[in-house]
């Protein structure tokens, strides 16, 4: 008998018959012989709407009050994905953060967990009941209610498993996996059957959304096995597992890109010591994070043009940072550019394996598509190209690293 | 100082520009150097949406997770209010139920406050911050959540009012007091200046939906002052208040009516000791409320007519009940009539006044109208007409008792 951690987001519990949908799959699990303890998203549009009233009252994101209205989403649909379940007389009951307790820091609006006591849950599990838990809340050290961030439920169910020492789980999703690239883009993309944590990181982190980027660190730092898989079809999904348990690992393993940067380039930085410092210093103290960063320097020694991206979100906010410089840092010139992606090469495979880069460079080369800003890490390589070229070069990457279904 | 619990119903935070109105409400409250704490309902029509979706997946009212799902509402509307007043900077925070806490007992959907403990609330306004509760939920001693039934957030407000020693309950809705009539119906209706307990009571039981019924008993037992007022105008409402309060005291304070009853007429029953009893024991024992019975007695003396009234929900199960009547009961006939209505006049002045119900009798009979049943109680007389009577018998009775605005 194992315990199985099974997660439903929104478009999984969107509606009533997605709910009932739900309960077919945990009663599956338990007719199979398994126990199972259920994370939930909030129905797929609620948390927008819910969001969409505090901001029109509060420039304040992430406060208490915004936490206390978001979370009741998954207050909603834990109780009915309960009511679902007994529906066709599965026991069952939902818990709410408060309830479990899932106790969190008191960082509203992205707050992390600090720890999930099992015994109320196992407790549950042996009473026979399926425990039916809030995902995306938690309880803070004053006993108010907090969110996890965006995409806050995967980590809620990676927590719930490391704390009740699951065996496995399983992300229920929209999609049926991770894909070698985004599918509706690169349509000889191929789905994975297993991927590191570490890529799954890097693919989180850079645009493929199936899983929040923390619950991946949680799975890898607590061993955590995961299945990212789909609510609405029946075939095995992606697992997400140790390195270890890849016996053929693929060079490259997919090819990912995100719209969310803007590059910022100050021309003609009147160079010295600590230059880099006082650009990037300001930003991080306004809390806004750099991605990519190059820095050239002019043939007359004397200055030096610094390109960096930031996330879209926050291009004002850098803008405003930079302009508010003082004598500290001057510079001729601001560009600016939004029309940029970033497409990403990832796999671990490329730690053993050299002239990957060489080929993305080549490759991107072929296609006549410049590349703006390089980066790059030990099982990724990054690149800034202009917008209009997404596509292309998603497919002529994809292709060059083998990766095109037959 | 005074100390004011203000609750505002769901048409007063319908949306957010209700819920700013609401907001300088409070204001306003403080600025005249009072403390105030709050209680809010659902939005208008959030309740009715949720209760909507429990009743698609389950046939079991009132359950555990039916409370957890529908309490939501209040969830959203306590931080949304919380943040309308943090715009006018006004400090203020929500309290849900459990926080509180507000304890009741395990009576999902109509469950009864047990116990509130002040503490937090003192603490909270004690620290100069507005604290703004979750009407309509409290916890069990199980740590559940709980709803109070429909209209539950007049309890809270007066269990809190209660708790907190306030010097007033002031319930903000979408009318403006209580009136001697139904306004729409009766346009020479009047607006109370004050009612005692006894008359709001019934009629608040008997059809005038301005408060929940348990609100006001509460606050008669606990002498919880009462005042019934606008949300959206400046004008005093209606005080609820103690008997002695009001010098002059009007013979008849309000003519009400409700439609929701159904007439079953038992003909021919076989009497015998116990006839009565073996009709509505089964009723009780289904759960089903009995209100107004006639018994009349045939001529020869061996059988009886009974005739009574259920709430047109229970009509369907009462017939149920009464077909499943085994050999215990013979009658030779079933009559039933939904298209009635029940007409109550209704005055603690009737106390020390007779003549009061031979009026109403006389000018019902002079409009033609024929009356089905009667029933009385100290400070209320009923009647059961045909429902198409219901306006010319509110005008004529409200003339009659020399309500009419002048």
């Amino acid at each position: 008998m194992s315990l199985v951690v099974m997660k439903f987001g929104g478009t999984s519990v969107a509606d009533l018959n997605c709910m009932r949908n739900a309960a077919r799959r945990v009663k599956a699990e338990i007719d199979a012989g398994n126990r199972a303890v259920v994370a939930v998203s909030a129905m797929a549009g609620v948390t927008n709407k819910l969001i969409g009233y505090v901001s029109e009252l509060s420039d304040l994101h992430g406060g208490c009050e915004a936490d206390s209205i978001i979370s009741s989403g998954e207050q909603i649909s834990s109780g009915l994905l309960a009511l679902a379940l007994h529906e066709i007389d599965v026991p069952a009951r939902s818990w709410l953060a408060w309830q479990v307790p899932i106790e969190t820091d008191g960082a509203h609006g992205k707050a992390r967990i600090k720890n999930i006591d099992p015994s109320n849950l196992l407790t549950c599990l042996d009473g026979g009941e399926v425990p039916i838990v809030a995902g995306f809340q938690g309880i803070d050290p004053r006993g108010r209610l907090t969110t996890l961030g965006r995409g806050g439920s995967d980590t809620s169910a990676v927590a719930l498993a490391a704390a009740l020492k699951a065996d496995q789980c399983d992300i229920y999703t929209d999609v049926d996996g991770v894909y070698t690239s985004d599918p509706r883009i690169v349509t000889r993309a191929q789905k994975l059957e297993k991927v590191t944590y570490e890529e799954m990181l890097e693919m989180a982190s850079l645009g493929a959304r199936v899983l929040q980027t923390r619950s991946v660190e949680l799975a890898m730092n607590q061993a955590v096995r995961l299945q990212v898989r789909s609510s609405f079809e029946d075939s095995a999904g992606t697992f997400v597992v140790d390195e270890d348990e890849i016996v053929e690992q693929q060079v490259v393993s997919g090819i990912t890109y995100s719209r969310d940067e803007a590059k910022i380039t100050l021309v003609g930085v009147h160079d010295r010591p600590g230059a880099a410092a006082a650009v990037f210093g300001p930003l991080a103290n306004a809390n806004i994070n750099v991605d990519m960063i190059v820095q050239s320097t002019a043939s007359d020694g004397n200055s030096t043009d610094i390109t960096f991206t930031v996330l879209k979100t926050d291009f004002e906010g850098a803008l405003a940072v930079i302009k508010a410089f003082g004598d500290d840092l001057t510079f001729d010139d601001i560009l600016t550019d939004q029309d940029v992606v970033k497409v990403s090469v990832i796999g671990v495979g490329m730690r053993s394996y050299a002239g990957v880069a060489q080929k993305m460079f080549e490759t991107l080369a072929e296609k006549g598509i410049n590349i703006q800003v390089i980066s790059t890490s030990e099982i990724k390589i990054s690149v800034l190209i202009a917008e209009e070229y997404t596509e292309l070069a998603l497919r002529a990457l994809h292709a060059a690293y083998q990766l095109d279904a037959p």
